[in-house]
């Protein structure tokens, strides 16, 4: 049983926990840096305890300072949220040995999960495809005999990897020669870890990821499909439930796989398994796991009506699922826009700086998870993200007009936010269209 | 074909309407009197017209000035909203007469439904149940011969009457003998109408409403019903959809019944049929038709996931419905709490003033409705709602607990509300239940 839930983050995704434990008549803790002290998380939960300076190693990643925040408050459970310890086995296990129930996979299922190379195995003996690709090589000969058996491009990826560091492509047995060692190199130093693998490079591949959640009793539901094509540098920046691209047929299938996949791993908790899907061929490929709740999850609350926080809460106290897979239904068209506080115009720059006025707009299909309010200062050390922005629709149509209207009315004044790049892409002909792969940023330009 | 749209009202309903234009790409006209310069409603449409000072008479409710606006501006269609010209026939006729598309049903279907007893015979020869009762009788024998009947108590109304004005229970041929030339006086002094007629009255009946739709091809749809019980002088404070109360194939017989009823009074447009519903005897009764669009149409909106105000625009173009019967389910459960400026430790009354700090919740399930922000002054002239705040929940136990922590995080600074009212009732076991009938308020104390 959980009476009391630390949650070891700050931001949306803290004051989302707390609104959901708070759902569930629990109480929480918040945990803030020193320049934290006034952010919306501090002041929605019951308690907070300031746990360190600014910097995330000294505070939101400080393991001793959590813990203890736990014991001095009498909290019986941790949240993670997104980002910081949410996917460190190592944390997790510390928070079994100190009695507290980690709200999310086990250690082990992390640690499984966590490497893509074991990641792909585990999958490939589950059914659910992956990517033609290796296993850890060394040599370069290796990875041209691998390239000629399917073709360039290819892809040379750090095992340890994630967030798009540690990969080359190469379209020809010369470039795979000079990068191959260059790849181990830039893994030994990024991540500690040379090994690296190589894979079929898709070049206009979509993100598709599913949802799922798994209870302790053996039950998995896939909560379908996000689409998260649109990204800058790996880092998404809208998406979608249900994906435009995705016919029925294949959406069934990767359902099925995801759920066979989480099953195998014995996982349990909220995940997400993200793939590339080749649109011509109609074929999709496993990428990896996220062992955690996502950013993008509200598109799939507002796709099922499930709430996916109060469920990872409810199976980690040991409950059942409350809902099958049969119960599951796509309701209608749901987009997210992510709110950063950056400069579409300088590249995405990040810029900080203080809210002096707010109007988050209202209605009809509108839903928005923020931690912000007029007066409050974005502190420089943290993400960027100020606002995740939704609107949902009876149909995809609807979505992007009720997107539309909330993105002209929205006010965030005092800095710059990544809004005008969104309100242009609901009018782009190529995202109206849902015709859009991982490269569509390389070719935008804001007007 | 409409273009532009003048919204002839003010507040959230105003902001409503334009959010519901902008969606379907279309112009707005804000009309506002003088001390509304800065409502919201003003800054949100495309244009903006004064149309007088403060009292409504001399504004909202000037239908030269409005026809002048409209003029100007060249709208080609009129929202009048809820309350003040929205169910006058002499302003949708001169709409009419004005080349304006009104949005709302004809002049000549609002005659037949705005006259009560004209309407108890219209849906009664459609087959809609009403309550046992007479045509319009001067004399007081025909009063008792009545009640002898049916039975005490029976209810002596005012054809003219509306909102709990001119009506008076009687429970004895004595009680009944001294208040009907009372009812008579005060319909001739409150409506300039002394016509009465006589019912038999319901004791503890809830407040049930079925909200439709027409087009103008003959298609009606009804979107279920709404609980509006939760009443205080005949003023909803709470309702959701669906009723706690009502067996599915009651909800059907009032389904079909509605369509009936709607389609024999050659109605077009959203409106409503409020029922008197007995619990116990599983008989449900006509009232009234309110032949405009409700304030508390979002929680059918939420249970639907239909856009009744967009909906409204597109029948008035012409369009068919965009959904036929077959197609609606109720999907989940929604609350509406009325936030109005009002102190309901002091009976309820008005305490009009500036909003100095405002945080309205967001996260899953929360729909807000509003016109205020931070520094706006609400004017004294017209009504005391500031807010509708909404929690949609897979079922009416989540929607509940939702309501809860929305109302827990809700911050209106600056003026009372009725805020601790709403959160006390999210408590009150009779309500968790859903054990109540219009006489619940007589009996609640704040605590």
């Amino acid at each position: 049983m959980i009476n009391k839930i630390l949650v070891t983050n700050r931001g949306e995704i803290a004051v989302r926990v707390i609104r959901a434990a708070k759902e569930l008549g629990l109480k929480t803790v918040a945990i803030h840096s020193e320049v934290d002290k006034d952010s919306l998380h501090t002041k929605l939960a019951d308690q907070d305890v300031c746990i360190g300076p600014a910097l995330s190693k000294d505070s939101y990643l400080n393991i001793p300072a959590i813990i203890s925040a736990a014991e001095i408050t009498g909290a019986d459970a941790v949240h993670p949220g997104y980002g910081f310890l949410s996917e460190n086995s190592k944390f997790a296990r510390i928070c079994a040995d100190h009695n507290l129930v980690f709200i999310g996979p086990s250690g082990d299922v992390m640690d499984k999960l966590g490497d893509k190379a074991t990641a792909r195995k585990t999958m490939s003996e589950a059914g659910v495809p992956i990517t033609p690709g290796t296993g850890i090589i060394k040599d370069v000969a290796e990875a041209l005999k691998f390239a000629h058996e399917v073709g360039y491009p290819v892809i040379v990826k750090a095992t340890a990897g994630g967030g798009g560091k540690g990969m080359r492509v190469a379209w020809s047995d010369d470039e795979l020669s000079s990068i191959f060692p260059i790849a181990q190199a830039e893994a030994q130093t990024a991540f500690g870890n040379p090994d690296v693998y190589v894979e079929k490079y898709l070049q206009n591949p979509r993100h598709i990821e599913i949802q799922f959640i798994a209870d302790k009793h053996g039950n998995v539901a896939a909560l379908f499909e996000r689409d998260c094509s649109i990204q800058r540098r790996h880092q998404k920046l809208i998406e979608e439930a249900p994906s435009p691209a995705l016919p029925e047929e294949i959406r069934e299938k990767m359902v099925e796989a995801v759920r066979r996949g989480a099953a195998h791993a014995g996982y349990f908790g909220a995940g997400t398994m993200e793939f590339l899907y080749d649109e011509e061929a109609k074929q999709f490929y496993f990428m990896e796991v996220n062992a955690r709740i996502q950013v993008e999850h509200p598109v799939t609350e507002l796709i099922t009506g499930v709430d996916l926080v109060k469920e990872q809460i409810r199976v980690a106290m040991g409950e059942k699922l409350s809902f099958t897979q049969e119960d599951l239904k796509i309701y209608g068209h749901a987009i997210e826009c992510r709110i950063n506080a950056e400069d579409p115009y300088m590249n995405f720059m990040p810029v900080p700086g203080k809210i002096v006025d707010l109007h988050f707009p209202g209605g009809p299909g509108i839903r928005i998870d923020s931690h912000i309010y007029a007066g409050y200062e974005i502190p420089k050390y943290y993400d960027s993200l100020v606002a995740k922005v939704l609107a949902w629709g009876r149909n995809r149509e609807e979505a992007i007009a009720r997107m539309r209207r909330l993105l002209d009315e929205l006010r965030i004044e005092g800095i710059k936010t990544t809004a005008p790049f969104h309100r242009q892409m609901m009018d782009h002909p190529d995202f109206i269209r849902g015709a859009y792969s991982t490269k569509f940023m390389e070719n935008f330009k804001m007007k």
